[in-house]
Order: structure tokens, then sequence, then C-alpha cells
């Protein structure tokens, strides 16, 4: 697969300073700008708005245009920073605003110092991940937890045209709420290379919502790092992205649903416990396990650590999608559809039951089965492979063509459907998903509420009489010719 | 290496029982005893000493023997229960007792039930390994602390002829001492097989101070698992144990001075960061790594976690030890010596050096280094290998013949030694030894205080200004014939 | 005021035991009955259902009938115990059952032992209310939080003739709901005298939910002492009891909205921060400060301590409710209506003010400051006297003569309504309210949502687009004679 | 009692400053300086040494002047901040330097502001106090504990000439230890008036050991405020104080041993549970309850909170002191001696036999009890009166004319001692003084060792096997004249 820059000429213009004797020296390339004639700033604060200190609560920024301003990069063991920054605190509202050209974060939900910075990059007596780790530890200790962190909301807002994230944020995301907002054009000049990187990147994202966001044109859309529990990504619009959605050494469960994955690569699954339901993907994912790197899990609902586990892969639930076949995936490892997991079962009394069977020996019995998964319901169109244990599942050679095109900048999706691929499932609740294997948590909201999946990305919803809706992310398809509108309320610029 | 039964007609007095319509039958090998005639006890109460519910905390029990009680065989992560269970309290004082014939323990210092209750025994959704994770967390949330837990004492018993162990403690045992004992007898019935097993089997020893006890005869004698931090295992004498003392899973700091281990198989050696000071070692050690089973460590003197990590072995410190050669090993990874840690660098600048060479990469930089260990002073005898890159060692193909004998029960070490086998050497400060590279707590005692290794076995100790004592745990040894008379001030029956 | 026995003659029915050299002598006074002929229960186990250990989890009790069980007395320093007893664990639900005639309490949600056993009453070196206090921070250290503790949902039941209480509960009651059940005939034999009887006993009863209960001939009715936070106490009708509701030494929010307490004695008020909303008081209340028993105040829907301090009084929010005039309450220090307020300011901003007058001088002139009230649009009939700062009231002489009424067990309010008495209210919206003065946690309901004061007793609701409502707790009045049947949905014996 | 200015013409020596359109002016009294002649300094920076922000460890400052430097006076509920200030980290040495004309104060141990700033100043919400109390529960969710805050040491320093305090500190000074400095005239130009100001002034001083400091012509020698447990002042030399030591509000158990206070106003006594040992008293005390201010006590050697009380007075060890005879105190409350113990009873029998009588009643029972004390063997000189219960005292109306000079900067301590004043003693040991009746935590030191009084001031012991020292605070005295050269040790400019 080729990466793209996006705007070429744009990433030439960088710059390097010398330290001389007397003075700093700026080098830039201003492009066809005369600088002795046009404006030009440097900013000399370290963040466009941030906390003096830890602790500032209940901050609402409304309706401001934010830009051009450059924190430094930092990894989620530093304090990864951003134009704005909420610093270890709780309940801001930053909404309604227009944040763009960041040099490298527009907005921070993220932690705070004493609970590390950047002991790897400087010590390298332990890996960047156990810093990380110890990270974890520190911060409950330095009053991590719903009542003093987080519940942050981040809503129609327009956020582009950043170096590493539209939002950030490890730790400090806690319990919030992003959604409503387009983010666009993150890390496409190549600013920055590899980790971090991504439209909404956030670490232990416990109980956030991320919904009816537009994330397009970027290195990585969400990405979903560490202690992803109880988490939601639900009705976003994904397309133009060089991935999708990526989740990772997390044990869930997270749930996504009613999401259009429009990319070529939809989803980096490198976790286990997610649960996929009524999403469009019209590309491939790549699932991979991680048997080397143990991360917390949690008591529901809570900063409080459970446990700690690595990733074995498996243990999602899979209900409900239309899966649209696709060229092999980008590192071979998988394939569109569902048959890349072929070889888990199907039931977790037949797991326990071979657990059972290598007793009295331990954790290496379970090191070699594989964690079963839960796939029923899905629609797979243009060949796309289904898993070989599925049940009510429907399948087909035929290609509903579908396209995300968009609109005035409002996206569109549009496509040919035949009357078999108007599939009629089931409607999920998130009480009948069980608990992932490892976390023991059940699918719900984050109040604790039973999820049910009856409304469609466009706010369609099925009654609670109704026991049936369409497979995918839209209620009102019809066989022919469709163009369906999407995300009305995300916040556009004119 | 062949184990043998310690006492083989005993092995077999074993009972069974059938539940009838009407009652329960019990068959039973008496032996050549009539139960008819003789006495014949049958334990209806589920302990000797347990208090009725947690938190009963400064009893003593002073004095009793209390034997020929059956507790259930449990797991760490169950309740490990004794025929004295200080069931999660605090300062219990259990002193000058006889504690013999348990099926299972004699003393428990554990855990109380709801952090755990066998549930990877009765559910197998997940491997011990895992609720033995969880059962960390949910003791914190249940009071783990200094505070609240452990800070026991058990002195100046004699415990004998128990089914799994003399001690036994998850949790429960943390700050505690265990001194002056006599342990022996234990599992050599073969009543039990496998995981748990030991004269002294300690889970999370955080501040334990195990010293000047006489262990002898047991399956193994002194068994430290998961989160030994802070751990003192000082001035014992291990003989006739199958293997004399095993540390696992767990990153140090691990003191083990001044001990004599007289086995064939002396160290198990499944962690890292433990320091080996002024020890005699007459048999052969093993050493391995368990890159599969990450587990906790602390704050330096407390329950509060820091982190969580694997163990890739070394870090370790190995100063004034004697080694006497042996045999090869019981399974071929290790031989007698410290040649087994050829391969380790002896500087962690080096380490840095190697690991910054690897950047941008993280963990898998790491994984692939080999920990730097720290060795020298150390006496070889016999021909024991010694470390690569050792300085100041003394090494002879000449055998002293050690021999640990009994004299009306008290172990009487002999040997015949020439004038190099004398070696003096500095005085090790635990301070100077640096903090294990994952954990980062300096080696002291249990109050924070610099451990000068300036005392022996028997108590003869350097005077502040002298520098230099003889490699090994003895004092007063002489050029030609010895026979040191050990641990007098240990427990014995009469 | 003259208080009745429910059962003069059941009240004789006693009985005592004395213990002789070879067996135990019980002398009862069976009534009428023969011992030898009818039938006679020893209970010999502690408790009807109670859990063998703390952390048993998510238990449902469903339609049985538990009774005539004898749980010892015990008061909130030690284990206040029930014939049912959740005994520290998270998540029971006990609904549709008949409890009834237990010697103490019918249903138990109380602590656990190691947090306190009585030590007042056994060693006297401090006032049960220091162990009290002392409990509250040993139950953090064992686990008090809404991970762990509570959430038990006590539905549908009904609970009849037991000597303490019929539900009762320190520190394990938090998060809870206790709703629809029939409690009556509670402590009306006089089995015990004096502190922690009633049909409903709490303490911390942190994010409570008691609504639609009927509750009636009760030494108590409802009785909410110590960290009375973030509590509901909604639509339940009261009558017949000595007094109906206490709130003790705790500072809000708590919220007292839609219910009838028809007794004489209506609300004994030795707390501050309360909110009564749309309430019909027929009797008096009781108004006091406590300044030498300070008590702990909460991080809002947590268990986690923000402070400690007496009650001074006031600090109320009154609003549209209905006051019947009535004599002179039971110890002449206040009467009905609101007019006991009068002395206290009417505004934060004023309060504030006079502080700041007094600087530098600190707590004592605070001590001396009377707190604000927020009073406002009640209705006042027969009399009753308002607040002279009070606005947008109602008054009158008129009488109409509210009487509740028992038609078939289920309760029917009578009376006989002027136009002037259908007074219509701006309906409340809980974050109009402020919050209290100490605690500064916000008037919503137990997941952090607003309350909308806009649905009745019976469930009639006004729309979202009404702001008005009629005042006092029922929407359905008309001119003339009405008669309301009630709590159509709570359980009752057939 | 008249207070003195130390330096009246320095204290005229001030400043103020307008804000003008286009420059701030400052108005400064600089004496016979001319300030375009010789050095005017402007300190820019807000303090010369403190951390960017918290968590900053293991810092030393060694042999450094540090002087003229003016951060904002502070209450304990804001940032209370010196020119050094350790702010929320753990483990600083700050020794041999020289810290001097602090506008405030010289060292500060103090807090971090998300817990605290200065609300009721801001606010006036609610008292200082109350946000004292606040900041506390906020402290422990922000890190404060034995692992991450305090445990510093500031040693061997001189410190004079501050408007505040010498040492500062709230909540960061827990387990630290101020040791051999000098201390001395510290806002005695009174540049600030009232609360905070002293040599050392701390709040939650937890195990923290203040010994060997040579301290006088202060406002205040040490005023420990709140929380004071686990700690110990011994050995200090007060001299010149307006008044020399202050116990508030708090509970012990705080001991006080073989300390000289030669003021006329030696020891301001609003707390309970203090343990005065050895000490020799030249002038005056004040003892009085303060039952209107509530405040927190802890698990022993923790900052756990166990419970929150008032200050009822009494219950104090009293013990082997000497006493001076002295004018009526400056307040008419107490006089000298210990007479004014008399009303307390001293046995903890009775007094629980006087609770035990009250029952059923409760708090109100013990709010009339008086605590008892424990108070015998003191020497009464020149007429001091002694408790009414006092067993084993020698009391004599002869005047051993004791009096504090100084030589060479060195204290030197003179009298006239008659046989009958060199008083044989049983040394005292902590052990036995049983436990505060409030917090029943054993008096010990800080690592939880029993205290043996055998040391005196300058450092002579009686051996372990001596049971008998002379009371007050010197071991060396001999009948007829004596002087006696103080604390040589002591850091003291050249």
């Amino acid at each position: 697969m080729t990466e793209y820059l996006s705007d070429p000429q744009g990433s030439l213009k960088t710059y390097f300073a010398t330290v001389e004797d007397d003075c700093t020296v700026i080098y830039a390339n201003f492009g066809g700008a005369d600088p002795n004639v046009d404006q030009v700033e440097i900013n000399v604060r370290p963040n466009c708005v941030k906390p003096v200190h830890v602790g500032i609560n209940y901050i609402t920024l409304e309706g401001l245009e934010i830009c051009c301003a450059a924190t430094q990069w930092n990894p989620p063991t530093g304090v990864q920073s951003g134009m704005v920054d909420t610093y270890w605190s709780k309940g801001w509202i930053i909404q309604n605003c227009h944040l763009h050209d960041a040099k490298t974060s527009a907005i921070s939900l993220g932690k705070e110092v004493s609970t590390g910075n950047c002991e790897c990059t400087r010590y390298r007596r332990k890996p960047g991940y156990q810093y990380q780790m110890e990270a974890v530890f520190k911060a409950l200790k330095r009053g991590w937890s719903k009542e003093l962190i987080g519940s942050h909301k981040v809503l129609h807002n327009v956020i582009h045209d950043c170096g590493e994230n539209g939002v950030v944020g490890h730790l400090g995301c806690v319990f919030s709420e992003i959604a409503y907002n387009s983010i666009y054009n993150i890390a496409k000049k190549y600013e920055f290379f590899g980790h971090e990187i991504a439209g909404i990147k956030l670490h232990t994202a416990i109980d956030v919502r991320i919904h009816h966001n537009d994330i397009y044109n970027c290195a990585l859309g969400i990405w979903l790092d560490w202690e992803v529990q109880g988490t939601r990504v639900s009705s976003n619009v994904f397309a133009q992205n060089t991935r999708d959605l990526m989740i990772e050494v997390t044990h869930g469960p997270c749930v996504v649903d009613n999401n259009i994955f429009a990319s070529d690569y939809n989803f980096d699954n490198v976790a286990q416990g997610t649960a996929l339901i009524n999403n469009l993907f019209m590309g491939t994912p790549r699932r991979i396990d991680t048997r080397d790197r143990a991360t917390p899990y949690h008591t529901p609902h809570s900063t409080d650590v459970a446990g700690v586990a690595v990733v074995v892969s498996g243990d999602d639930r899979v209900m409900n999608n239309i899966f649209v076949g696709a060229p092999m995936g980008p590192n071979g490892i998988s394939v569109s559809g569902t048959a890349h997991y072929n070889g888990h079962g199907d039931s977790m009394e037949e797991y326990v039951a071979k657990a059972f069977a290598g007793m009295p020996e331990d954790h290496t019995v379970f090191n070699a089965l594989k964690d079963p998964v839960f796939i029923k319901s899905n629609l797979y169109v243009n060949d796309a492979p289904h898993y070989d244990l599925e049940k009510d599942f429907t399948a087909t050679a035929d290609n509903p063509h579908f396209a995300l095109e968009r609109v005035n900048g409002q996206p569109v999706l549009k496509c040919h459907l035949s009357t078999e691929m108007l599939k009629r499932c089931s409607i999920v609740k998130s009480w009948d998903l069980g608990a992932p294997r490892i976390t023991e948590c059940p699918y719900e909201d984050f109040e604790g509420h039973e999820i049910v999946f009856n409304c469609d990305l466009n706010g369609t919803c099925a009654t609670l009489d109704e026991t049936q809706r369409l497979a995918g992310p839209l209620a009102n398809l019809k066989v022919g010719d469709n163009a369906v509108a999407l995300l009305a309320q995300v916040a556009r610029l004119a």
C-alpha cells in the first residue's frame, strides 16, 4: 500500500535553529512568502491554553480559534501537551472551537508531569513500555480517579492540519466524551514518524465515548492504546486515512458500533475483547497478538487496577456488520471479512473444558489455547470471506459498490443494493454479549446501563418493540441506488 | 538426582472416606496400631487457632504444642490455611511453640478469602497465575498495607512433619520476621506434589526477615515467590533438602547472606535482582528466565504497586561467597560456581549504551539484552567455575571437604582449609550495591537503613573500623581442620 | 405528645433465659398458647441469609418469606445484622419477599466486623460517636467504595413487625435503592428503646434512593444519619409514625420530594443542606443544630472523604411544598410551616459579606453566623406560618382537611380544596438549587444528572415544555373534594 | 507581659509600591543608606530554590548562603512558600546552609497548590479551618504518604532574621528531621502579625524529629499545629522567645523531652496526649481546650486518617521534669508547675468507670469528663505548685536561680543546686506511658521502637543497666554552682 502526502509542497516548509554566541538564528523555508514583508509570528509561550498547575477544573472554552502553536512532541510517558492542555484536571468543555495548524497536538487530555517525564528517552534503563506501566501506578497515587480527573467534553470542534494529533490524551482522558468533531489532515505532512500519531490518540480511554466524528485524511484515524475499557466508538465516519482505527494491548470490553470504515485499511486489531456491531467495513483489517507486553485492566467504570495481562487475541464479538471483500491486507496477516478468526472456537464452555483438561498445569495450558470468538449475522459482499463457524450470516459475490463521497464537505455514502443485501438481523443488546474473558466486565455504557443497538449512525432508531434492524450502520437503505448523507450535526468550516 | 522418602512406612499410613446413605465410613491404614484399643482423634474444627474474622491483631501464642490437624491444601489464590492461621491481621507473635504433624501447613500468614477463593480450580476461565495477579490488587482494596496487615513474628519454634509447609503465607506475611526456628521433615512423605510445598513458602515476602533458621530434610527449604522485595534471608543453615532455596518471578532487591547451603541443589534462581553475600554454596544452582509471567513490584518498604514486569534473569550481586565445585546440576541448565553468568556484562553503563543504540525501538531492544551482573571477590574451591569477568576472585582445585553434620541435633560444619581458602574480602555495604534495574529500590534493611555485612552466621562481627572479613558465612575459621557448631540459639526439641 | 403501643398484649409476650449448671432454662410468656401442644421454634443459626464471608456479590433473593428470627441488637459501630444480611458485598437484589417478625431487623445492608465491633460498649474509652467516626476511615481501608460495596436493591417487599428496623444499614448501603416496599409495625411493641430504631435506618446513605415506600405505624419512619449525601427520598407516604423522617448530623445535598408526611411529627431536621420540594407536611417539624459532633462529608458520588464538619443548621431549600398548620411541635423548638427559619438570611452573597467583615478572624466568625435558606413558592394552609423573607408564597387560614385513609390496605389522600389551594408553581430543577455551603456538591441524581421535579407522587408528569405544576406532591387535584389513591405499585399482602 | 522589638530601628525599614500608568514606583526606607550609591537588589524570581513541579525528590542543598528574598505570606491552606521550597517532594537534605533575611520563611516543607490555594481568603464561604480540613483529604488523594512525600532533613543550618518562619511546613513535612540548627530573630521586627509565625511552624508534623536546635529571640519558638503524632521535640534550648513552644489541636502521642525552656512563657498547651519528660521549665505554661475545631488523627507512623476529634485537654504525661516557680502566666489561665492539672483524675480505669456509669448516653457523658493525667517524679523549685495527686515528687521553696546565658554564642545554663535538687528519678521508658486516649497509638520513636529516656540534652547517657537519672534535662549537675555549656554540635556563624 502506497502512502501519500496530503500536501507535498507544504511538507517542505520546515525550519531549524542554531544557537550562536549571542543570538539564535532561525532558518525557515517560507515558500513564496517574504518574511520581511509578510507577517511572521513566533510563539513564546509553551501553550495557548494550559492551567498553571494541576487541578484547575470545570473550565469551558467556547467558540475560539486556536492555531499555529508548537508544543513539543512527546510520548505518553512524558507530558503529551497540545495547544490546549487540560493538565490533570476535571470537567473541561471544549466546544465549537476551530483548532488548526498545531505543530504537534491541538488538544491534550493528558497527564501531569510527576507521573512520568520521558525517563526512557533520558535514561534508557528500562523500556518506555515499562515507564508507561509505572506511570499508571504513579497516577493512581496522584489522584487518578473519577472523582478528580477527566470527564472532559470535546464537542463540535473543527480540528485540522496538526502534526501529531487532533486530540491526544493519556490518563487524563478517562470518562470523557469526544463527539461531533471534524478531524482531518493529521500528520499528513509527515512532520513526525511512528508512535502516537493519529486523529485521536488515547491511552487509558476508560469509559470514553467517541461518537459522530468525521475523521479523514489522517495518518491514523483513532488509535486506542492500553486500558481501553468501557469505551464506545460509535457512529463515526472514517475515510481516506492510512489506517482508520487501531486498538492496542487491551482486553475489553470495547464497543465499536455503527461506524463506516471507508479507507483501505480499516482496523488494526492488536487487542481482544472488542465488540464490533453494525459497522460497515470497506477495507481490510489486521489482527495480531502481543505476548510480550502485559497491560493493566480495571474494575468496571473505575481507574482501580484489577490485574495485568498480555493480549492473546480473540474474545471478540462480531455481529450485524457489513464486510466488503477487499484485496489482501497490508502485511498478509489478515484479509477482509472474518475468516481470519478461523481456528478460534465459538464457545466459552469449550474453552473452559480444554483448560480443565490441562490441569494441573497452569498458564502454559492457557497460553496454548485460542480464545473463543462470537460471530454471527454479518453480511459479506464482494466475496468477503466469513468465519467458518458463523451462524446466520449472508454472503454474496455481488458488489454493492459502496463509495464514500463528500458533498459540500459532508460525507455521503453511495451504494447499489440487492434485496439480499438488506439483511435483517436481531438487534444486539450488550448484556447478551457476555464479558471479556480476562476483565469479566460486561459490555454496557459508561453509566453501567445496557446498550441496545437499535439506533443507526444517522439517529434513526428502531422502537423498543422492534427486534430487528438492517445489517450495517444505516437503517434507511433500499434496493437499488442509495445516497445517504451522513453526520449532519458535525461541526464544519463554513 | 534421586529423591527419597524420609519415612517410607509412614507414607503408607493414609486414609480415605466414603459417604454412605446414613454415615461416612473412614478407611485408614493404622499400621500396627489397633484403633479399637489405641486413641483415635478426629478433628472437627477447621483450624486449631484462627480468628473468627479478619483484623484480630496483636495476638501472642507462646509455649504451646499444636499438632495433628488437617487443614485443606490450598494454592495462594485460595485461603492457604494452617493449624495456626493469622488470617489477614497484624502483629501476631508465635514463639516457643512446638508445631508438628499438620496435614498441610503448621503456620499460615496468609490472606483473606474475598481476595481469592480458588477461582482457577473452580472455573478455569483464566490461569491461576492471572487470579494471583488479581488477588494482589483486590488485597490492596481490602487493606493490604503496613498499617493493617502483617508484621508478624514467628520465633524460636520447632516445626516438623507437615505435608505442605512449616510456614506459608501470601500477602499476609509482609513485614514479618521468621527466625530461630527448626523446620524439618516437610512434605517428605509426599503427601502432596508440586506447587506451594516448602519448609517456608511465601508469596509477596515484602520486607520479610528470615534468619537463623535450621531447615533440613524438606522438599524445598525456602521458596520465595512473587514480589520478594526488601527481603533478607540471612544466617540460615540448609541441609538434606531436595532444594534449599528458590526465588521465583521477582525483581529484587532481595538479600541472601551468611547462609550455609549444604544440600546438593542449593538455589533455584528464577528471579533477578538478588544479592548473594558471604554464603557457602556446597551444591549447584539453576538459573532461568520467565518471560511469560509478569509480576508486580513495589514502592520501597510498601505494598503500593509501582509496576509489573517479567523476569529476564541477571541483575544479581554475588560477592564474598564460597562456591564448592559440584557435579552438573539437576537439569543441565547450570553448574556450580558463577560461570553460568558468562555472557552477561558487568556494568550498567554498558547496558544503557546498548539500549540507547537501539533507539527508537523500545521493548524489543531491551528484550534482546542481557542484564548486567556484579560479581566479585568470591572463593571457588574444588574446581567450581567462576564468572569470566569477575575481579578479585580466588579459585583452587583443592577440596576443603565441607561437610554439615549434626551433633545432638545441632548442625556442625566441618572442613579442612588451606591458607588460600581463608580469603579476606572487603566487607560489603548494601548501599554500594546499586539498585535492581527494574525496581530501582536500594539494597537496605526493612527499616531503610544500610546493611553492613560485617557479622557472620554465628554472630561474630567485625568492628566498624575493620574493612575485611573472610569469604563465606563464618569468621572464625583457621588453617587445617575446623568444626564449627552453628545456630546455638535455635529452638530444638529436648 | 403521647406515644402508643400498637399491640399492648403482644408487647408482653417476651422471654428470658437463665443458665443453670447443666442446661439453659427459657422462661417465656406464650400468651394463651400451650407450648407443649403448639409449635415452638428456637432459632439456632445467627441469620436466615448471610454470606459466610465478605465480598459475596450479586445475590438475588426473590419471592421468599423470611420471618421469626432473632439477630442481636446492635449499633452502627457493631455489625448491625438482620434476618437477611448482605455483609459487606455488592449488588444484591432482595425483591418480592415477605419479611416479618424479626426480633431486630429484617434486612441489613451493613458493614463488616473488622471496621468496628461495639468498642464503646465494651471498653468505654471513647464515645460511640468517636468509634463511628473511626469506622468510616477503617471502612475506606477495607474496600468501602462504589467499586466493591453497596448498590443493593430492596424492591417490592412487605416488611412488618420487627423490633428494630425494616431495613438497616451502615456503610454497606451506599448507592442502593429501596423502593415500592410496605414497611409497618416497626418497634411498636417497644422491644428496644432509643437509638437506631426506624422503618428504614441508614448511616452513610450516599446516593441512596428511597422512593415509593408505604411506611406507617413505625417508631420512626425513615432515619438518615451521618453522611446523607446525594440521597433522594421521593414519593413515599408516611402515616401514623411517631416521627416520619429524621435526618441527622449531615450537610447535604439531600433531596426530599413529593412525599406525603401524614403523621403529627413530620420531620426531625438535625441536619443542613436538605432540599424539600413538592411535599405535603400535615404535622410539625423540629430543627436543631449539633455543634459537638462533626461528621464526614464526601466527594460527589463517592465514598472519598472530603472533610468533616459539625451541623450549624440552615442551608435548606424549601419550595413548592404544602404546609398544614398544626399545634406546637413536640418540644417547643419549632412549629409547623417555615417560620422557624426566621432569622436566617436568604442569600449566600449576604452570608459571605458578613464573613468577610469578620476578617481576619476565622472559625469564630463563621460559628456566629446563621446559614442562609432558600424558601419560596410554598402553600400554607390552616394558618401555617411562613418564613418572613419568603417570596411567591400563598397563605390561608382555610383548612383543606387533609386526611390519609387506608382503603383495602392502600393509602388514600382526602382533602377539600379551594381555588387558591391549587397553587401553580414553577417546576424546580435541581441544578438551580446551588450547592450546600459545606459540601459544595450540586443537587442532582445519583448518576450526576439534573433532577427536574416535574413528576408527582403517582407518576403523573408535566411535559418538558411545561414550566409549572401544583404545589405539593399531587398533580391531579381539583377544587372541592378529592380522594386520591396512592402508591398503586407498592407490594402488599393479599 | 510586655513584648519587645528586637530591632526597633530595623522594623522601620519597610517599603511599599504604587502602580503608575507606565511604571511601578517603590518607596523604601533605606535608613542611613543611599540607594543611589549602595547596592540595591530586587528579587524577580518567586523563590531562590523551588522545583518547577511536584515530585522532584532527593535533592541536597549543602553549604549555601541563601538570603534576602521575599516570598508571599501564606496560610497553610495556601502554598506556604519560602526562599527554599521542597514543594511536595521527598527526601531533600538541606544542611550546613546559612539562610537569613527572608521576608517570610527561610525553608518551606509544605504542600502543593491543588490541595488548597487560599480559598477562605478568596471566597469566605467556609472558614480557613474548614479548608485546612479539606486540604488534608485532598492531599491524601494527591499522594500524601510516606512513600511519596516528606522525609526531609534540615540539619546544621543557621537561620535568622526572617519575617514569618525559619522552617515552615504543612503536609510536606511528614517524617522529617530538623536538628542542630540555630534559629533566631524570627518575626521580631513584627513584619506580620498573628497566625503561622514561629521559628519552626509545622502542621501535620507526623513522626517529625526536632532536636538539638538553639531557638531564641523568636515570636514563638516552635509551633506544632494539627496532627502532631509520633512527633518528638528533644534536647532543644529555647530562650528569649515570646513563647517557647505551642502545640495546638492535636491528640498525641507527642514526646517533649530533655529541653530547656528558658523564656518567661514556656508552653502553650492547646492539645492533649503530650508526654513531657525530663525538661526544665523556667517560666509558665497555658493549657486550654478547643471544643469547636475537630482535627484528624492517624494510624501510627502513617498519613492514613484514623478519625477526627476535638481537643478536651488533659491525657498528658509529665514526669522527671524540673519546674521553677514563676509569676502568674500571661492570661491567668494557668500558672507554673503542674497544679493546673488539679481536677483531672490520675487513672484511665477511673475515667472508664465514670463513662460506663453514664450509659446509655454517649458523647454527652464523655464531654463532661476530664481526661486523666499521669504526673509523677517531678522536681518543683522556687515554690512551683504541683499536681495534687502526684506521687514521688520533690518540692521546695528554695530557688536554684537557673539562668541561661550565652558565651561566644553558645548557651550556658547556670544554677546553684542543693542536694535535694539532685533528685534521682526512674528512667522513663516510652512503652510504659500507655497510649493517648483518642489515638490509641503508643509513645515510641518514628520507626516504632521504644524510647528509653536515658540520655540527657548533652548526650550523656545512663547505661542500660542503670534505672535512674536526675530530674531535668542534664545529667552532670552537682551540688552548688553549675555552669553547663549546651548544644556544642549546633551550627553557628563564626
